[in-house]
């Protein structure tokens, strides 16, 4: 491809302009595409303050350099915004056909702004078309996509959709394409603020890499790391995300009742082997090129959740909707995932909100005269379907759930914010910091708030610090931990490429793929920088909309309240120590967790640099 | 296309061998094709006694000589068996894309024997290939359509597959093509107790005509018949077959709350003027060359159904999931419906089935020991998504409701037979012939039992009855109706021609339609000798299994129970009347309702003519 001749597409969707933009070659070399490239836009496109929900907010659907190659891992895409769920910086992938699709239409990115006057969906061809969304409207995400498909007979359009829950503007909605989702902090909602139903994207480019021959061998290379490390290349294969439950559940990390227990009698029955056995019928990869197939058609066949099929089930939902919840009868949790991926509703957030409840629900901070009669109490799986959809739509009970912990417990009150499990308002994932130390700065320094998608919190990284035995209680070397994982999955999702290849391909090889397509020639040290500038622009970001280090916490619960029972018994999170530990490292100010100037001016950062350097001062 | 090279797959599941055989040019001549072929072919390939959920029943897949044409209304099939709901003859079209796929196979007809070991899908494109459908085995039409489309790498593929009612033997289970069904008398049943889950078609051939001049001229003239009906062209657009429900309901022949009541309070809602402003969203037609789009997108998006999408309402279920339910939501029918279609699910089956037993509920018949706790009552919307899926899944309460309203009344006892709204096992369309006495002859004598689309019940012929004042009530003349709106509706089920467009299509153009088609020379009165050819096959088929002129009869409501409210209050239905005409009109024997062996003969039937000489020999 090359820097030249790539184009970002804007279009405006309050005067319905549309313009083809080149996108400045020195971006694509400070920024390389994907999440850096998106976080410099969005920084430079939004003012400071923005309601999320206002026409003032943008969406920027970006690809990265590897994007629609044969690279391992590359049909993804990222969506940049400013999350209604956290009113901060938010960024979000999903894997799918969607992403490729886009890049063959000829733009690297699309910036969405503004506001449709009546509910539209946008069709990116070689032409840009408006189109009435006014009968999908209040249709679930795979109704719509079967809609817009037969409307436009083309069965094999892609396309980026909400359902109810995004139109209904649900603070944690979804963007999904075909049975996958940009997930977290609501860009689905941003979406239907915007009264945009969907995008659907028909290329006719060839998506070009600078040097083929070289890009050739580096796949080779790719493949090659992965095939050299066969115990994680067939754990994905065979359970997905879910692969790790086991050793996270015997850790004491997967976090039960909402976050109350470190296990639950029976909570085997949640555990991956089980799930294979009982329930999975295909293994089912995303899109070509990938083969690993982590995602995996489950079916209920029987019992009072019989039918629910589900492109699942994800570790973090079966946390959320099922540990979370108390619940162990796994046909529950396809259910519940199916339901929140057709009607287009993050399932963290989901699950940690209908956990919030339970426990608010049990301890009588609320009763059945709050919850449209309903006994919400731990474990009760025949709830969920109806509390789902409820939330979609914002009914009854639902439509507090519709707002997420943080909101929740503002409106309970009661002392019920000490187990809110969110950070900024961002529902936690599915590890317990308490049992793995460097999880406490993914989660209380994630641009996103509390996603464990900030660094070194998911199954890989957690792993390897559960095996270092009594280490991962220590706060020595976590910052320095965090710090790399964090700019690690920057990395990733600036390629872009999917964490689960990732993992096991050697940084040289990511370097030798990314120079291979873009012409660049860039070290894994170079690479690194960019990351680096990208952490610190997303963190400038945040600190322009009010972050300080007092918002870099986590709830009362983990560092206040020790663990009870199992491995990780009498632990709590030394967030201080950390914190001091993770700001220097990163070049932050230790009072106020703002970037220095200094840092940011070493990173090629100048604009950002003066902004930040006001923040300082007005201190 | 002419009579030669005209072709049928023979698939036996048991061997896995598959045959083409040719067709014979007289077959084609004397039964013209789909449901007079059909009749001759299920007559003469099953032995008689036959357990229809045994191997040794088939399922004969037909098309006609219009599928796949560019004639109004073609692009149907239907199928033939030997129904375990009636245990008697079974035949049941529906629209799609799947005829007009199957015939360019090349085949007209494939006849499906045996039973699979395995559950399997079928695969018919210039090769025919049995595939593994167990992980699909479980899933729901929609998702095992996608499923499939998926594995086979083709998302045009035609699918006609079973849902999970169909694998568990549900008697009433349907056939379901994109969102439409084969619905009546558990076809799907019939499939699934093969272990057959789909049948998928891909055709590269050219659907060829004898006479392409001719028949083009033809096509214009049966546009040109639409055209001039203008009044009538305009309802089915608009609301589908609901288009009828106003008058019918102030005809007072709408049942309601199981046929107890003539009207209800709030019935009005359900109106389909109601529905299109309050529901829904796109006209669709089932495909290509139909232009008439009676189905009608259906979302409903608040309150307890939101979420739910149907490609209906059809005007039964609307009667069956909501009058006869004494459901005035129409938003839980669209939500009923929808799962129907998913599970594949008879509507009208159910829903009468379901009504049946809220009326034993409420007179104490059954308590809520038998429904799993459940306060079966009418009007109560809330409960059909559980009662629905428990009937799938055969699971509780479901598992009697899977057995349909006959059966029911067996096992319930103290006097539930008298409002068991069945004839012959299959539940009534939604028409009460108390109102219009012709259709008490289209129910107590029609082939596949109690089913309204064995004449002239349906819309159409039920509004000109009841244009005709007081007539309506009179038996005179209604046998002579009754038997030339069977034989008009065996016309349309042989063409095939969907009955929306033939309602208004001139049988002589109908004619010409068919001589350019197939290249023969008949005129209407060859047509509708063809027609009585395969009545009388049909009720042959009956007799051979058992039914004489005591099966056929109505439920004691009709006969006894005199209509208490509204337009046709007093009146009963005098059968024995109507059925000494009918009788003597088709040739059947007045005793026992035997075809005559002199009626079969001037038929051109010998052999049948000999078969039914030994039944009323042995009388």
């Amino acid at each position: 491809m090359g820097l030249k001749n790539r184009y970002l597409l804007r279009v405006d969707l309050s005067t319905g302009k549309v313009e083809r933009e080149e996108l400045p070659g020195e971006y694509l070399r400070n920024y390389l595409g994907g999440r850096v490239l998106g976080d410099v836009l969005l920084y430079n496109e939004l003012s400071v303050g923005v309601d999320p929900l206002s026409p003032q907010n943008k969406l920027i659907f970006g690809t990265g350099p590897l994007t629609g190659t044969s690279a391992p891992g590359s049909p993804r895409y990222i969506v940049h915004s400013k999350s209604p769920l956290t009113g901060l910086y938010l960024n979000g992938l999903a894997g799918g056909y969607f992403g490729p699709e886009l890049r063959r239409t000829g733009y690297d990115l699309v910036i969405i702004e503004g506001k449709s006057e009546k509910p539209v969906y946008l069709v990116i061809t070689d032409e840009v078309e408006f189109r009435d969304a006014s009968p999908a409207w209040g249709m679930n995400t795979r109704d719509t996509q079967d809609f817009i498909k037969d409307e436009l007979n083309d069965s094999n359009i892609r396309i980026a959709c909400i359902g109810p829950a995004g139109e209904n503007l649900v603070l944690y909605a979804c963007i999904v394409n075909e049975r996958r989702g940009v997930s977290r902090g609501g860009a689905g909602a941003v979406m239907g603020s915007k009264n945009l139903k969907a995008i659907a994207v028909r290329g006719t480019k060839k998506v070009e890499v600078a040097d083929p021959a070289a890009f050739q061998k580096a796949v080779k290379h790719a493949l090659s790391d992965i095939a050299s490390n066969p115990e994680r290349s067939k754990q994905y294969p065979l359970y997905g995300s879910m692969a790790a439950m086991p050793t996270l559940h015997k850790a004491g990390m997967t976090p039960w009742r909402n976050w109350q227990d470190a296990s639950y009698p029976g909570g085997e029955s949640l555990f991956p082997q089980t799930w294979r056995e009982k329930y999975v019928r295909k293994d089912v990869r995303c899109a070509p090129p990938c083969n690993i197939k982590c995602s995996k058609l489950s079916l209920s066949s029987t019992g009072p959740h019989a039918g629910a099929l589900s492109e699942g089930i994800e570790y973090e939902t079966e946390y959320a909707l099922g540990a979370c919840c108390g619940i162990t009868e796994q046909s529950a949790v396809i259910e519940a995932d199916a339901l929140c991926d057709d009607y287009g509703l993050d399932t963290i957030s989901m699950g940690v909100s209908l956990a919030f409840a339970m426990e608010c629900y049990e301890k009588g901070i609320i009763t059945a005269q709050d919850t449209d009669g309903q006994e919400i109490r731990f474990g009760k799986d025949n709830l969920l379907p109806r509390l789902i959809r409820d939330t979609a739509y914002r009914q009854g009970f639902g439509e507090l759930l519709s707002r997420g912990t943080m909101r929740m417990a503002q409106v309970f009150g009661k002392g019920s914010e000490a187990f809110a499990m969110h950070v900024k308002g961002m529902e936690l994932g599915g590890y317990d910091p308490r049992g793995a130390k460097s999880v406490a700065l993914v989660y209380a320094c994630g641009p996103r708030g509390g996603c464990h998608k900030a660094g070194g919190s998911g199954n890989g990284q957690s792993l390897k610090e559960i095996a270092t035995g009594e280490a991962r209680y220590r706060t020595e070397g976590k910052a320095a931990l965090a710090k790399h994982t964090r700019e690690n999955r920057v990395l990733a999702d600036s390629a872009i490429m999917c964490i689960f290849p990732q993992m096991v391909i050697r940084d040289e090889t990511l370097a030798e793929l990314l120079n291979a397509a873009t012409g660049l020639n860039l070290s894994v040290s170079d690479l690194y920088t960019i990351c680096e500038r990208g952490s610190n622009i997303e963190r400038a970001f945040n600190v322009r909309e009010g972050v300080r280090r007092s918002a870099d916490t986590l709830p009362r619960r983990l560092l206040k309240e020790s663990v009870k029972s199992g491995p990780n018994v009498g632990q709590v999170v030394e967030l201080d120590t950390l914190l001091d530990d993770f700001y220097k490292l990163c070049g932050w100010d230790i009072e106020t967790g703002i970037p220095t100037p200094a840092r940011l001016r070493e990173l090629g950062l100048e604009k950002i640099a003066e902004d930040m350097e006001s923040y300082l001062q007005r201190r």
